[in-house]
């Protein structure tokens, strides 16, 4: 209820500053547009009265989505998305009536409960998710383990893949048991459903206002609805999306605050547009922070583009500056028109992730391309960006895959190939020095073998020409420019491991003792 | 000479891992156009030879300007511009022979020298700058003036709209004497010329090769010079300026990095371009980091557009997230076609401020207007960012500047207008919450007069009809709200003071007691 000055916006606030007359614990009932009055009741009085306008906004907001599990209205499951729930869970909490949470749902909302409830007060936290990754929304599968991991290293209980079947109540004791499919039952004080939430449209429908299958209300750019006399805005609408150009649900404070501006400037006479979103957003969990804009690759291929994705690992600042984080960039393009659909990062330094991505969001609406990116001008100073920032490199490592310089090989499926099927066909040629491979050869053997690039030139005859190559080192630079050298050898029979064995380890692939600084 | 991942680059390193023969010691003296052959000199024996090419790039780099002050070559003046001159100052550092340093130019180098000899070395430094403000080519005057308060909090001595006329050796003691326009001498053990530098093109001249005005190197989008077999890139090179569309020399490492890859891929037989320059820039000054793009409004006035300049002053993230810093961004928008000319920011948190420069760079090539920055999509979640982020806020501003719902105050106006003029036709307004305004109101008595913006309705009587009011609040904001206010009760003879007093505190124009904190 307060402003970044602390000054608090009370009915009274807004009546004496700015002319506005606030009515709390007032509901509108309904939309008369040809008479253009709304039927308001006190819910103090339960008295009702109609308001006339002459332009009205709809500013409705959403309601989570009640996934429809038995059980779901018992006492001790709890949504959190207004104000009192919020309260609720706290009082809960606060009188250590709760020693084992589970959230349903691995989405935003889900991952910040996980963070608070294992966090902040110390409670055993489990959450399940249908996906087979945490935050399916913005994150392909890679970036989206990092972010498992870490949430396991901060004694998160995830079971992806998995559905809450049934909530019910053990008569013995008033613990929750929460039955979760191909798993055991998990006993809990408290389930909070964190599925989403869905526009809250009912009054816009009712009266007769375009709404669309998704439920949200229609507008058009000036965020007028199907009745010129009425504009909506905020979780309650469906915009363009300016990648796909279709519409889309995408409920964020942030748009609907640009939206209310552009209403504002609308119904004082003005001519403010707002085109659409590119899917901006951005989260922390425990230490690390995550953001994305546009389109993941999965969401990318069920939209019809032939997408292809593009990992890069580089530090946020130069190398030989004191300290640095590495930051993980994760490249939707399109094949074919080589624009960029999409992008996500995870890293330490928040600030650093969510500046990369808010930098190639500001690139969409000129609809870039990689080579755009690739010459993207970010700022350069070591305190700052490395003189090729990551943003660069990930645009030039897009190059080098769609001209087919290079031959990426997802991490996931190198856990498959290498891992899971150990395949024989297969060997890891690990181009980095000594040092860094051995931990590695000891484990894997003869399966794991090692040239340091500069010295591949010189013993090319060590190189098995009847195994299919998977080229590794620290970050994937190294052994594309060996994969280009094997090629001029005649050797092609070779793929290179995007991010190499920094995203192998921060996804939990490859599982080693070492930390990152004994990366290369 | 090392790479990130710590691995030296040695002229063996080049030959074993890249095929690449580097040459050190070896001097090109000449380039026969006709033969393709480059005339090369090994220092070390002194044999000449000629070396033939089918294609030849040239990446000469740059020289430091050389100030042309009398004793400008006297010992103990030493330019920092390649590592052998780096050594030679660190010597006479840590061996205890400089008590005092002036350093020539307030420029980047000027300025990071000073952090390093006032704050690594503690060391009396002066700067002598001729402009009025430091940063002159990334900064206009009020962004500069905060980055001069705080170079003299951190006890560097700043000597601006000075000149340096002559550096004389102290026969007594061997001291340098610099001799300072409208000032004593200052006795130094050390002088550093920061005069920027300038395109080494010698050889492309001598070979008949096209050269600006400039001194730099004219090349085409794919980087091809005169002669269509020769490339040139990096610091020797002229590039077009995005914004202003005329040909700039901006020698930057990050720009040199971008070009070196689109000339090598063109010398493979690809086509790739390199269309220019915005212009970013980024720089950290003790605790203060800075970042820019595009044109200054000074530059933007210079070059012929109708510029306006807009400040704003804003949390990087969330007011009720536990740690903020305070940004301060200014923008500069061409009244005529809302277009973004440029941008500027100050502030604790360099990777916020560089992530909102960066993200302004981005929306450049699509020719950006203050509506594309009051919805350019900064991804929202309260650790990262305010809802609506300070680069909206900042074209929200501009808009309501150009379409004269307000009427700005420069800082450097008011500090003109209120405290050196000390006029009496002028009252400042300041709508600030009593408390706040307190130590104003007591130390400029009657002509600080504090009315609350919440409570302006009712006390209209109150306000002076007969002077010009400068209306102030902590940021800007609510003054603007104030204004528009007065402008509805018939009171016009307003302005509202940019940044309020936030800026006028943080630029050194009002001096109180008080820290951030307490503003509003």
């Amino acid at each position: 209820m307060r402003t970044s000055f602390h000054k608090e916006r009370t009915p009274q606030y807004f009546h004496d500053a700015k002319d506005v007359r606030v009515r709390t614990r007032t509901r509108a009932l309904s939309i008369d547009r040809a008479k253009r009055e709304v039927r308001v009741r006190d819910l103090a009085t339960g008295v009702e009265e109609d308001l006339p306008y002459d332009r009205l906004v709809i500013a409705t907001g959403s309601v989570p989505n009640k996934p429809p599990i038995p059980g779901i209205d018992l006492p001790g499951v709890i949504t959190v998305t207004d104000l009192h729930a919020a309260i609720a869970v706290k009082d809960k909490l606060s009188r250590g009536q709760v020693n084992r949470a589970v959230i349903v749902g691995a989405g935003p909302i889900g991952c910040e409960m996980a963070e608070a409830l294992a966090d902040l007060w110390g409670i055993e936290t489990h959450v399940i998710e249908m996906a087979d990754h945490v935050l399916p929304g913005a994150l392909d599968h890679t970036l989206a383990e990092m972010v498992r991991v870490h949430l396991e290293e901060k004694s998160v209980h995830l079971h992806l893949g998995r559905r809450v079947t049934e909530i019910r109540e053990k008569a013995e004791n008033g613990l929750l048991e929460v039955m979760v499919s191909e798993e055991s039952p998990i006993a809990a004080e408290l389930v909070v459903p964190a599925a989403g939430v869905h526009p809250d449209s009912d009054l816009a429908r009712r009266a007769g206002l375009l709404v669309a299958p998704s439920g949200a209300i229609v507008v058009n750019v000036r965020l007028q609805t199907s009745d010129p006399n009425i504009y909506a805005g905020g979780d309650c609408i469906e915009i363009p999306h300016l990648i796909t150009g279709k519409p889309v649900y995408f409920p964020q404070g942030s748009l609907a605050n640009r939206q209310g501006r552009v209403i504002g400037t609308n119904l004082a006479g003005g001519s403010a547009r707002f085109d659409g979103t590119v899917g901006s957003f951005a989260i922390k969990i425990f230490d690390l922070s995550v953001a994305s804009v546009g389109l993941t690759c999965q969401s990318a291929l069920n939209n019809g583009f032939d997408a292809e994705s593009v990992i890069v690992v580089q530090a946020d600042r130069a190398h030989f500056y004191p300290t640095h984080d590495l930051i993980y960039l994760q490249l939707t393009v399109d094949r074919k028109t080589r624009r960029i659909l999409g992008a996500q990062a995870v890293g330490a330094n928040g600030d650093a992730v969510t500046g990369r991505i808010n930098t190639i969001a500001a690139s969409f609406p000129g609809k870039s391309t990689i080579e755009d990116i690739s010459n993207l001008e970010i700022a350069y100073s070591p305190p700052f960006a490395s003189a090729l920032d990551i943003v660069n490199a990930a645009g030039n490592t897009a190059e080098n895959i769609l001209d087919g310089l290079s031959r990426p090989m997802k991490p996931e499926e190198f856990e498959k190939c290498f891992l899971v099927e150990e395949s024989t066909d297969c060997l890891c040629l690990d181009v980095r020095e000594p040092a860094a491979a051995a931990p590695f050869v000891k484990h894997f053997g003869r399966r794991w073998l090692n040239i340091p690039q500069e010295t591949l030139k010189g013993r090319m005859g060590e190189v098995p020409r009847d195994k299919r190559l998977l080229l590794v080192c620290g970050s994937g630079a190294r052994s594309y420019e060996a994969l280009r050298r094997l090629d001029q050898a005649g050797i092609d029979n070779t793929v290179n491991v995007q991010g190499g064995v920094s995203v192998l380890e921060k996804s939990g692939i490859l599982k080693t003792e070492k930390d990152e600084e004994g990366q290369s």
